[in-house]
């Protein structure tokens, strides 16, 4: 135990930067979001998993689990002498489990899980260290149908917790590295390239691709194409591009149509350019945003899961969820005199209040933030003081 | 990341002795039981707090977590260089978050939590290492009606999620101390009664306090008196106690009346002798116990929160509840052919169903255990294999 009297020491009740407490209403609000979440999962077939807190290294950070090691905290296990990790992802247990445990059953293989994920360091945008997840992965299905079928699932659980209007925006990250490789450039001038990208410049993206024969028609186009996913589509229909690039195309356009048949409500953008994100993304990407200013909800997008087995996901960040929610109503606290008989206080419940029973004479009903009071039998509201 | 050749590597999924998956149906049931458990603490005023996994080792091992300091993982925070401690209880959390952020708050205060705890080791009995709780703390009353609530409320929650019949077992662990203490007995005496309380070995027990005047009638009576709480209570009533033993005496006999006030059907037993358990309890000491051979469901009882205030409170353990809870009926799964229109997939959700959609001509609708499949609109139920 540190001195508290020593200079070092936090003042008493400080947590860690990135780690905080969650208070009453919000707690209680978080929770009910992720379990509405997650009641939306388990009627479109996804089962709950729970995978542990913490697990081996090797098996924590293999596959995309690879992606997060530098922000999974380590520690070492006094039973086995070995290096555990406390995940930074549920993704990568999920498809160990998938993988593993589940590996005889049948597939496409629907799961869902939530839970708390840590990690070293938060970034000035992000300062948290600690994040719930929940999410949903399809494991077994290369088709675009079940791509189309996350984002859908994903929309619709946002919905049913009251977040509209929710678009989601879809990038495939690896078309510009697919025609950067196939462009016979020189590998500085593809960096460069790459980089003039990531900073959307359209101008330098324009010089450097000049002389670079299809490239100079296509690269252009696509960054300028992002935007309503049918106009950035006609773009790529219209661009010149090699067979690969083709292909991811042609996915991108059953994806994006099978989402329309699945959820025909859902606002689509498309930035067929953009190849940030997680690294260990295959095929679509998938961002999804809520009304107004309240940021990133979930990502997603297909990936390999173990043994190469086509997998594809989305995460929900509950926490963003809850800003972008609707507030729910409070329950109504009714406060019951000393005395009062169970029976009578169970009524009370059943019909929604949350009863606050007196200890002692001096428990103070409006202190207590009571909207009712029983009298005479009846909940009598409290006038606001 | 280890060599997965070398002879120490694990197989490939495996994981650290007392962590484990929880597979479907299991996790979607535990889920399930935790929020069934927290509603009904919701009900009784009890506001939910989320405290994080991680935090500062000197205040999540202050107070009664001193009791779990050694069971509790270290890891160092890189950002503040100093030792942070995952948590191996939630009830330190509550009680830092009832002296700070909510100090101001009146009282009595009601919290509740869930969440994940997780410990050094496990033991032979209970080999796991990760562990879900779901408690109530009420914080800032001293009186018998503060602890007879957390028995009655934690109680209650259990009746709701169908567990029958349940049990308290109440021990009062400062009143063999408080004996003990007061005999006059030279220290090595009472340290060997001590021993042979806690063996129950009541022959050893009426030998030592043979000679030690009051002490030799209370405490075989007492030892004996284990069992309902009527018959215990008229043992205690009726033993020679001294004043500071007499005073525990009363106050259990206030605590079990004002437990069969609040829950009249529920089945009390005391054990006045029995003093092991947490040592930070002062006061009544609670065990839970389900039906048959489910084992404990929830500890609590009657210890001092920070700044000395009053509290009492009550944890119980959901994987313990789910084994002594009755199935939940499985969710009825309807295989939906490709091109069902999402307006008749929303229509059976509706209805309870987990719709779950082929993704390809070749999904088979057995194989992914659907119970039902959709013909010419209906959920026709598909005959067992």
């Amino acid at each position: 135990m540190t001195d508290p009297a020593s200079p070092s020491a936090p003042p008493a009740g400080l947590l860690p930067a990135g780690l905080m407490d969650l208070l009453p209403p919000e707690a209680e609000r978080e929770a009910s979001l992720v379990e509405a979440l997650m009641a939306g999962f388990a009627s479109h077939g996804y089962e709950r998993v729970k995978p542990p807190l913490l697990e081996f290294e090797d098996s924590l950070l293999a596959g995309s689990g690879a992606a997060v090691a530098e922000q999974t905290f380590r520690l070492m296990d006094p039973v086995s002498q070995r290096m555990m990790g406390l995940r930074a992802d549920t993704t990568p247990q999920v498809a160990r489990i998938a993988a593993t445990r589940l590996g005889l059953e049948a597939r496409p293989l629907r799961l869902c899980y939530a839970g708390q994920v840590l990690r070293v360091r938060g970034s000035q945008l992000a300062p948290e260290r600690q994040m719930p997840q929940a999410g949903i992965e399809l494991i077994g299905s290369a088709s675009p149908e079940a791509d189309a079928e996350v984002a859908a699932v994903a929309a619709a659980a946002l919905a049913a917790v009251g977040v509209a209007p929710i678009s989601l925006d879809i990038t495939l990250p690896t078309m510009t590295p697919t025609l950067l490789e196939g462009s016979g450039l020189p590998v500085e001038r593809r960096q460069a390239l790459a980089h003039a990208l990531d900073r959307k410049d359209a101008a330098m993206v324009a010089a450097l691709s000049a002389e670079a024969g299809a490239l100079a028609e296509c690269l252009p186009s696509l960054l300028a194409a992002a935007g309503p996913a049918d106009a950035a589509l006609a773009a790529l229909a219209a661009a010149p591009l090699p067979q690969a690039a083709r292909e991811i195309a042609d996915n991108a356009a059953a994806v994006i149509a099978a989402i329309r048949a699945r959820a025909p409500g859902l606002r689509l953008t498309l930035d067929p350019a953009e190849f940030r994100g997680f690294r260990y993304h295959v095929g679509v990407a998938f961002t999804l945003y809520g009304p107004g200013r309240s940021g990133e909800l979930a990502r997603g997008g297909r990936y390999l899961s173990l043994n190469d087995e086509p997998a594809t996901g989305m995460t929900l960040y509950p926490d963003a969820v809850l800003r972008a929610a609707p507030p729910a109503a409070p329950r109504p606290r009714l406060f019951l005199p000393q005395g009062t008989p169970e029976a009578v206080a169970a009524g009370f419940r059943a019909q929604g209040f949350a009863t606050i029973a007196a200890l002692s004479p001096t428990d103070a009903p409006r202190a207590l933030r009571c909207t009712h009071i029983l009298r005479d039998g009846q909940a009598v509201p409290l006038p606001k003081e």
